[in-house]
């Protein structure tokens, strides 16, 4: 079979998503499909629908879609906008910058505040952005909660109070697609209005399904938004979901992954869930210091617990490392993206996730550092297993 | 486990989709999720973006979105359209009135030319409204090809030469969800400019792929195309499609099964497929008419040969009808929709299906009629058999 | 991937045994193999040594071993008797047969009731050989209790009935192979001394696990027995089997699906599989009668539930049926062994089936005879399905 | 679901059997189980039966018995011998001491070499028993080529030439139980007679099958041997094999992962497999040195390239030492068995293995050191990257 690699062993997928699907997940997935109009479809839907809700930390509806992250950065602006509004958003990395590209196609106008890419987004600059808006012309703030492409994850509660100080009423949209079932995130609480997510990182599922959280306020906008919308639109499918039904033909195999991937989560308990990735993280940024390599973050305060960037010498370039680390361990990491092309490689640490698997993660990258060149300290490892031990549950 | 049923024996899923997905393909989808950055990675993706061709009968290229069907038609018109622009659509059934909603709900002008929902597209009205249209004011000319709610297939080479000797420029866009891969469907030799389908029909997978077919008057169509679009924008994908990448993170594993039934399609050959859908149906149908009971469709030359919508006698509601057949002999079979709801039931023959499952599906029926205490004449299972029998590869 | 055959849709397994395996139990199987030795294998043993009880109507322990049922059978005689022991054995057909031709290989002296295959175990010529045997020479009667070769099942009360009235020591030794999990069976109450039974019939397995269920008696027989005996030694076998292990390496993933197999006849009712085996087995025969062919078993108290063994008329060949059958609908039958070889061909109607899944094989059988050119009365269906809805579930 | 644990992440098994069984592997075994008389399976057969002699390094016969590899000791003695026939064995750990006791069990007359359990089998000492049975008493001689339970490989070409000097026409019987597909194994240029393994090692399957493979003097004894024996029958199983045939049920699914981890093997190439088990032990023993711990295995020709086994120091029980492992990185480690229980624990590196897995192994001993109050040095991993990096492929 053409497709199957002669790679021996078990493939390390530490990019920041897709993540490695645990075997349970895969096993739910692999089910005949049933019939989407049907009492047992009804009962998947529902209890997914309830249960989810715990992971995003919020009372109201969760929508479900047959896309990726992207449809739900989609559905969040065509939802609960006009045509042409204009919005706020902050270049943290990539993503938020895709996400503003893609606000763009849509025709929004977007006020994107720059940023260096090595910062969460700037709740100062934030409020006195709003501040300045008398008239309220920003419809909406858009905020990427952990920047996939360089490991940051910005404080949103500050940007929520940004907004409250201002007394500003625009919508507040926030993509957790790295953070979600990975690093604390407070839907209800912070006062989010939109929140996107994706099937693939710590929901541990194949990519296949985006997710919106909704605040009652963006019900209410969504009542009156007048920019057009078809696949997106909330409210048939809001209507259909209480009784266990889409407006169209769902994932109905994936939704059987996120039972499964629902019930796991259930029984490690979100708040272990949290502490894991944050431990397995703070060993990686240990190997990294050790290494004397750099943390592309800049502020410790927002070192992001799903995704390690890590800057790269000099003269060294991510791809040739990247490669050497794939051909030679059968380890796949994540590449620098956009502006940080070729600058950083990025260590996906989340999802289903554990101490020796990282243990593996980090011997595969100091030997990559080793063969391709690199200057670096060994032990990274070493200091990465000293604080697992130290931080051992007792 | 609270999802499991406790019936015996295979559940027989005959809803015109999602359809039975073979053991194949459900193994295929198991496997670990891979990089969606690397060189596995795009050759899965170039694979089946190249071996998808065949199955449309057309040379152009195929865009495969994370998405269900109803996603196709969106991308079909937001690609190729301005806002607010004109087209015509043909009441064959409860999807033609579901693509149109969805048309107007992103604010484009309908002429849905009305039907009784018993015929298919008719081709001498469409040549009257394209010749009454001396503007072109119409763009694009919506059909479905197989009227998943009313088993009707309409005659799409007939539509194609309407607006040839009108010589109209509208942009011919036909729906193939519930035909691609079961009934022979002709992407290029038809001139259609946008053809939607799905995964989860002939195609055998579970649903969470969406699917469109473009002409290269398509494609000019959509470089100038104003209507605002992000998520199901074709340029950046057929872009990236080149060198098997794509601008979002793709539903890896369901393309993993696209791999393997597009080879199960090779394997057996499309003709095969197509004529084997054929005998399936014609043996349905006989089976119908044995039962003394009636096909929906008006017109012999627009049976469907994936789905068979069948009339129950005035008294005789569908859902009853189902529901008995469900809860006693595990089959779940097509509901009524729309303006037909609790008039027909609907059988699905399409996908990865056989004489004897075919055998075992009209059993159920005839005995839910026994059991439902319709009024029907012994033996469709009968005449059924016999029609298999005398059609048997020699 | 030439292991994969063209023939679309799914294969109808109608051999009486391996059956059709549900996907909850492959699923199951498809789990990464654990460590033998460890606490999480303990309690997967402990759990399916304690459930399966239920299945043999046992209180007693049951061994399990990597093996095929005939494993069973060689298991059952090494551990009780001594070599060159002397044993009672009923010629019901061909397995009645091999356990013979097996104990006789491992220098056994069998004295072998003849019989037609067309009947189960006499139990009046039990009675005349135990009552003859004055000196107890006898030390075993063997017995199939369901023969799969002929679908005839045995009065396994009566035997007993016959070894209690002629005050017989020897113990009673069963297969159940064909029968466990499908047909009543009582290893308690019929005073069964060892029962042997395989994993791939009733139990919906694949193959690959051999079982004795044991009573005290046998238990007694094994300490003094001098029989040389390695591999199947029930001594420390089920030492360790009482905490939850095995004293060489158990097949740990079937052991997965075995915990599944008996969480889905839990979940059923053991009451209720062997009715639903009784009713799908008496349409089978009501087809048959109605195609005017034969019923193997001459008696109709000794017609098996699991297992339908059917006469071809002269001039038929029953591997050119099976042929046709498997050629052109993708089906396989039991073919005739031993002495009705080329005589008749088996239905099997056990497992995890249900009254479609019959429809669809008898419909396969029925098309098989037309195109065999076998003289029959068509509408043997129709017989099968009028007693389907007659004996529906109200 | 109480079967499943909520430790997240990937278990590590590092046992030295069963190995982790690749996903490929574990896909192939989860499909629909065939009829095992059909053309289907025969293809099945005759292909696992033809590629696996490769791996044997044989142009002989193999057998395979649904078994564990204990089965295969068993058929190994029981068709060659008579009853009550002298062989040699060597007392190079528990292995041997188990499969010595079988053949005790079976009647035979057992001389064993007395040993330490931290050498493998003595030639010389073989050579002089040889050499002193003038009378040829001895039928034949077993011998563990690689000892799970110590870590221990032994040279059987060695104790080929002891044979062959001492011109004894003794069989040569070899467990390659956890050697075969790992370490160079040679059956045709050793003159081995039987050489007796399992599934659930470097064959990458779970364990369910046993093998024999065969010489052709060991063939011709089969012919004569008088031990009564059943199921391990060998010759009806090669008549039927020769068809693709078993003479009773074979384990269907667990052929079908035969079937993928040959042509796994075959991808790889088996010089590659050897070497990657070669360097990945290597490494293993460089970190256990490096932690100044004791390899068990006192010779270093004698190093077991699939198993390490390492002292613990005085003090320290293995047995909490590995709880200590899988509690808190879920990672199972072997046991001591047997005369070195308590003293050593067991690392598994053989199957489908590679150096991210190790590493995470390695780690995982490491952290059990510091966290179990083992005196030991640091670094030990730091000692097995720094191998690794130096012997990548260039």
């Amino acid at each position: 079979m053409a497709e199957m690699t002669s790679r021996p062993g078990r493939h390390f997928l530490q990019i920041p998503g897709p993540t490695n699907v645990p075997d349970r997940v895969l096993r739910a997935i692999d089910r005949p499909t049933i019939d989407h109009r049907g009492e047992e479809f009804a009962e998947l839907a529902k209890g997914c629908l309830e249960n989810i809700k715990a992971v995003f930390q919020t009372r109201h509806p969760v929508l479900i879609f047959p896309s990726s992250g992207t449809g739900g950065w989609e559905a969040a602006l065509v939802n609960t906008l006009d045509p042409g509004d204009r919005v706020l958003a902050f270049e943290t990395g990539q993503f938020a910058a895709l996400w503003v590209k893609l606000a763009e196609n849509l025709g929004f106008q977007v006020d994107f505040v720059p940023g260096d890419w090595r910062h969460g987004v700037d709740a100062a600059a934030a409020a006195a952005r709003l501040g300045a808006d008398r008239n309220h012309e920003i419809k909406a703030v858009m905020a990427v909660h952990n920047e996939t492409s360089t490991g940051i994850t910005s404080n949103i509660a500050a940007l929520r109070r940004a907004l409250d100080e201002a007394q500003h009423p625009a919508l507040l949209m926030v993509d957790a697609v790295s953070s979600l079932a990975a690093i604390d995130y407070r839907h209800d609480e912070w006062g989010v209005d939109v929140t996107v997510a994706g099937s693939q990182k710590g929901l541990m599922l194949p990519p296949g399904l985006g997710f919106n959280a909704v605040s009652e306020k963006a019900l209410a906008a969504a009542r009156t938004a007048k920019f057009p919308k078809g696949y997106w639109r909330w409210e048939e499918m809001l209507a259909l979901n209480e009784k266990g039904f889409f407006p169209y033909t769902p994932a109905t195999n994936l939704l059987f992954g996120l039972r499964e991937a629902l019930a796991m989560l259930r029984e490690e308990g979100l708040d272990q869930v949290f502490a894991r990735h944050q431990r397995l993280a703070e060993a990686t940024r240990r190997a990294v210091r050790a290494w004397e390599l750099v943390i592309w973050a800049a502020n410790a305060e927002e070192y992001s617990n799903s995704t390690t960037a890590v800057m790269l010498p000099p003269g060294i370039i991510e791809t040739a490392f990247r490669a050497v680390v794939l051909d030679t361990f059968n380890m796949s990491l994540g590449a620098g993206l956009g502006k940080v092309a070729g600058k950083v490689f990025r260590i996906g640490h989340l999802g289903d996730f554990n101490d020796l698997m990282l243990a593996g993660t980090l011997a595969g990258i100091e030997m990559g550092l080793e063969l391709s060149g690199v200057r670096y300290r060994k032990g990274g490892i070493l200091a990465a297993l000293d604080y697992l031990c130290e931080t051992r549950r007792q």
